[in-house]
Parts: structure tokens; C-alpha cells; sequence
């Protein structure tokens, strides 16, 4: 069994092992109304928001297409950064649900410009959203979200900001109120430790307002889940073991402050390039998240290199997707691997194989 | 800690809280492909069918949405069975997604005759789909579903048959090739004994054909499922642990075979309601699953004898739903609770009350 190093699913430490081991509870009970409410209330602390906070079932692809899906209507003008595999998604989902997706196309481990995101903007009849992937997980780029929100936000104050913050939030500073984020959305298997298949995310007033009824059936309308969490309450079966998990990590998170998991994740990625660079190896970003690091050595075959770690030291790093298949290896920062002597096995290991 | 009694979630029995405690492994490797395929080998099993078979990470909802969101265009005329509060969903969301549903609909406790549904069927257009629950958990009642699937296909050889089997498969039998079913969905909270947030579901050769590719990012086609499943692999993250769980269940449910898991269903429902007869008891529905017990005693207020259950006896049921608040009781038969010696535990706490 390999040591998960990827940049999501990280491993699952054993205090989330033993909340989601905890006896299942009903949903329709004091007891999980109780419980959902307090997690609403960590997941606040976690975006930064005074805001509405919620989560439903999904991964993070269906908790951004369930933004724009709750968010906009058919014929809406969104622009879209495209900077990697996963931004590319939002793009195309909203077309496929019919608003008019236009796209900020960057090459592949670039960041977005303030000046070209207003460019583009300013290029539309009238842009009713932005969506923004702030540490994209294929290329391990960061982007200036402050900088580019406040900027925007200035010119069309209207304008909904929807941020994918998949592998950012709860690893990386995000201010959701301060930075002026419309809609928020993490997932369970990054920062927050936890199995794959919980969204979290966080609202303003603004994106508030723009959400409108459907049904009470309709299970990717956000509408649903935040008139439902009023009382506490889920709009359809809770995923309690699930919310468990996220419930712990949340706790944890709290307990030892964002700032310390911001250093703690930001040391790691530091002394994992340190090492790095002293090998001959290269970011692969112009603009590098801590979340992740995507790295090379030039000439060399990153598959091959990242075979070998596994196979001799059963440590699974990512490879590449799509266009940079076998040209980089991604090591994560986040959650259990946020932790400096971590990065020093790793690089043990990998000074047996260079 | 109150046991839980409810018709989903169930309790999580040690053989699948063990499966969800393995290690993460990471969906984009070998080990997952041969994991994975081996599930939906099994699903294969669980559905009785030769045809495809899929997961994606939702609750029970989700996955009834997705099948008409997957199998039907913007003005398709379908119908749809309701007959209590979760098949009343689904002609709802049809709307939403632009679907032309017309409903069938019957008094809560009520199961469809073959002739109301030829007979609704006649009086449209064109009709492309028919959605019917199996067995609806909101009022406990089953519907002949052979019956219907066999007079309804001989008429209309084309209609998509989606069916909600999420508290029949596994629990009742089911044969989605002999009957003709061209979509069936269940969820992971009833007899895959598993936390909530897994869809199952099975597909006939002609509900595959009906399949349209959107866009390889769009988590709600499940075009994109059995496109990745053809290798193994997964379209989105993979919700490993919850596929861990599943999959212990659905090798128990092998190894026990589908015939003694039904049978066992059968029995618990059997013993627990020849007790309700004894004391007076009736049960809601005309035609009673055996997934769950629906049922009340005439002229007393269930919902303080529920209350009591919990309060001292530490013995979790559910209550009525909407317009059968505080009239009814439910208790499940499924999973955990498809035993006899449980049911009599039940009704010695009961009869403390009584």
C-alpha cells in the first residue's frame, strides 16, 4: 500500500478515521440538526465569510456546475479563466446548461492578469458572472484572487464571483467577505482530509439573492440546501458519515487556527523546492501555489521517475494530465502532507532513484 | 445512542465500517481499474442483468435526476408514477429539466394498476419514458412491477423504463433484464449498508443508446460514467472509501446470495407484522413492501409512541412524512434489520408502551 501524496484524495488521518467510524444518526433528528448546525458555523471560520455556508453531496466538478446551475440562468454572460485541466470544465458545463460561457483561454501553468481579466470583461455586452479557479490542481498555478476580485469588483460591482477554491481554501489565505467572493466551493478530500464526495461552500447576500426556486426535489439547486439549513436541516439524505469527517477535520482546524495551517502547508512547499532546485529540478507554474508543487527535471521521464517511487518506496505522487502527461510529477502540500520532514522522506527517497 | 431503525440510512454493520476504514488509494492507478471493475461485476449481479452498470456520487435523488437528465430531451413526454413523497419528485424535476411529465398520480398508500398506467400512457402524444418507484419508502407501498414492465413494453416496445429501486434492489427481488427495465437506481444507505452519497445503477442496451455526450466535464451524464468504466476508471474523483464500503457490501450480498438476502427481508416483515396484527396494529399501504413497515394503530398518536420508542428504549423509527405526519410509523427490514430476532426485540420495547 503506497503513501498518497497526490494533490487530492490526501491520506485520512485517524482522528476523521474515527468520526466517520462514529454510529450512523438519522438526519430528521435534534441531534444531526445540531450537530450540521454547529459545522455551518466551522465552515464560516473556513471561507472567511459571515455569509451563508452549506454542503451537499458531490465532488468539487459538481459543486462548481451546481454554482453556475444555481446561480444563473439560461442566456447569462460568464466569463471563464481557463488555466488547466479542471478550469477548463467550468466553460464548457456552462454552456451545456445554456448560458453564454465566454472563456479567458491562458496556456497551460500561466496565471491570469488582472489587465486581461478586465479586457475580457469589458469585451462582453454584460457579464453577469466570473469564474475564477484560484490554485488550479493540473498545473499547480496560483492566482492573484484579491488583486483580481477587488479590480472587478470596482468596475461591475453586480457581477457574481464564483471561485473553484477546490485546492486553495483551507490550505492557502482566502477572505471570502474581504475579497469580495460571491460563491466559494471546496471539497472534502483536500484541505479537509475526508473521503471524496462532500461539496462545502460559501455564499454572499448577492449570490444569496440570485438563487431562485425550482422544486424542493431538485438536488443541485442550492436554493434547496439553504432553505433547508435554516433549521439545520438537509433538503435530501444527509451524507451523516461524511459530514462527520469534514466535521473533525473542521474542528481540527479551528483548534490550531488557519494562520498555523496556512504556515504549516506553506513550509512544506518550501522546503520540498528547496530541495528541488538543488537538484537541477523546476516548478512547473509560473505563479506557484503552495497547495501543490508541479515540478520537473528538464530531460528527464517524470512517469518513469514517479514509477519508480512507487515501486521502490510505495510513494504515490501525481503525474501529469492531458497535454503534460509523463513532462511533470505533482507533490501535495495539503492536510497530512502539509509537514516538513515529510518533504525530507520524499526527497530521501527521490535521491535514490535521480 | 439510539439504534437505528429507519428505512435508511442503517446502521453500518463492522464488515463494511472495516472496508470504509482501509486506506485511500488514488482513483488514476492500477489498483483501483481492477477494484472497480470487479464492483461493477457485482452491481451486475445485484441488478440481475447482463447490461452496463455505474456509480457517481449522489443521494438516491441525484440519481433518479441524472437517469432522466441522461436518457431524455427538452420535450420528451414522459410519465410518471407518483404515489408518495419521493416519486413525487421526480415528475417535479422532469419540469425543471423540460421535460414534458405527465403524472399518474394515486392517493399516498395506493400501489399502480396495470391498467391506470396503459391507460395514462394512451392519452399521450408519444410517450418516451415511464418512471416508477419500486417501492416507495414514504408510504411503504410496492408495485407489481413485472406486471406493469411486461404489459407496458408489449405496447410500447420503445419507452424508456426508469425505475427508483433504492429501497427494492437489493432488499426485494428484482430482475432488471427480465423485466425490462431499462434504468435502475439504487443508493448506498439501504442495502449496500453503506454511509449515504453513492448512486448505483444499471442500464439496458437501448437506455445506453439513449445516452448523449454534453461535455466530458458534465457530473451529471452518465454518458461520461460508462464511457470511463469501459477501462475501470472513474470520470470525476472517485469516491473511493464510499466504494470501499459498497463493494464489502456487495460481495456479502454474493456470498450470501440475493435469494437469502430476500428471504430474510421477507421473514423480518412477516414476524413484525404478525405482531402488529396481535395488538391491533394495520398496516398503511394496500400492497406492503417488504423493505419497510408502514403502520399505525388506529386511533393513537404515533408519533408520542415513536418519541417513547427513542426515549426509552433507545429504538430509532421514522415517522410519517408530509400529509401522514404524526399517523404513521416506519420500520425498516432492510440490511441490518432483515432479522427476526430484531423484530421481536422491537415489539417487547413496544408493547412497554402499548
Amino acid at each position: 500500500m503506497s503513501l498518497l501524496l497526490t494533490p487530492g484524495p490526501v491520506p485520512i488521518p485517524d482522528f476523521v478515521a474515527e468520526a466517520l467510524a462514529r454510529p450512523v444518526i438519522h438526519h430528521r433528528t435534534t441531534e444531526f440538526r445540531s450537530f450540521y448546525t454547529g459545522l455551518l458555523e466551522d465552515l464560516r471560520y473556513l471561507f472567511q465569510t459571515k455569509g451563508a455556508t452549506g454542503t451537499m453531496i458531490g465532488s468539487g466538478t459538481f459543486g462548481v456546475e451546481s454554482a453556475l446551475y444555481s446561480l444563473f440562468r439560461p442566456g447569462a454572460e460568464i466569463l471563464v479563466v481557463e488555466m488547466g485541466k479542471f478550469s477548463e470544465r467550468w466553460g464548457a458545463y456552462g454552456s451545456v446548461r445554456g448560458l453564454v460561457s465566454k472563456r479567458l483561454s491562458l496556456n497551460w501553468g500561466e496565471s491570469p492578469k488582472v489587465d486581461q481579466v478586465v479586457h475580457a470583461l469589458r469585451e462582453m455586452q454584460s457579464p453577469q458572472g466570473l469564474v475564477i479557479t484560484h490554485s488550479e490542481t493540473a498545473t499547480g498555478a496560483l492566482c492573484d484572487l484579491e488583486e483580481i476580485a477587488l479590480a472587478v469588483k470596482a468596475i461591475w460591482p453586480d457581477l457574481l464571483l464564483v471561485v473553484d477554491g477546490i485546492t486553495s481554501i483551507g490550505t492557502l489565505p482566502f477572505y471570502q467577505d474581504a475579497w469580495q467572493v460571491d460563491a466559494a466551493i471546496t471539497a472534502s478530500q483536500k484541505a479537509l482530509m475526508s473521503p471524496a464526495g462532500l461539496v462545502a461552500f460559501g455564499l454572499s447576500a448577492a449570490a444569496e439573492a440570485a438563487l431562485q426556486e425550482t422544486h424542493s426535489g431538485d438536488f443541485q439547486n442550492w436554493y434547496n440546501y439553504l432553505k433547508s439549513s435554516e433549521t439545520g436541516d438537509y433538503p435530501f439524505t444527509a451524507p451523516v458519515q461524511l459530514l462527520f469527517g469534514v466535521g473533525a477535520a473542521l474542528a481540527r482546524i479551528r483548534q490550531e487556527g488557519l494562520p498555523a495551517v496556512w504556515q504549516a502547508t506553506h513550509q512544506a512547499a518550501q522546503v520540498f523546492r528547496q530541495y528541488l532546485v538543488q537538484r537541477g529540478g523546476k516548478l512547473y507554474p509560473e505563479e506557484p501555489s503552495d497547495s501543490l508543487s508541479a515540478f520537473f527535471f528538464p530531460d528527464r521521464d517524470m512517469e518513469s521517475i514517479r514509477k519508480a517511487l512507487i515501486e521502490q518506496h510505495q510513494m504515490h505522487l501525481s503525474g501529469g494530465q492531458s497535454q503534460l502527461k509523463g513532462k511533470i510529477m505533482r507533490m501535495s502540500h495539503m492536510g497530512t502532507s502539509a509537514n516538513v520532514s515529510l518533504m525530507q522522506d520524499v526527497w530521501a527517497a527521490m535521491d535514490t532513484i535521480l
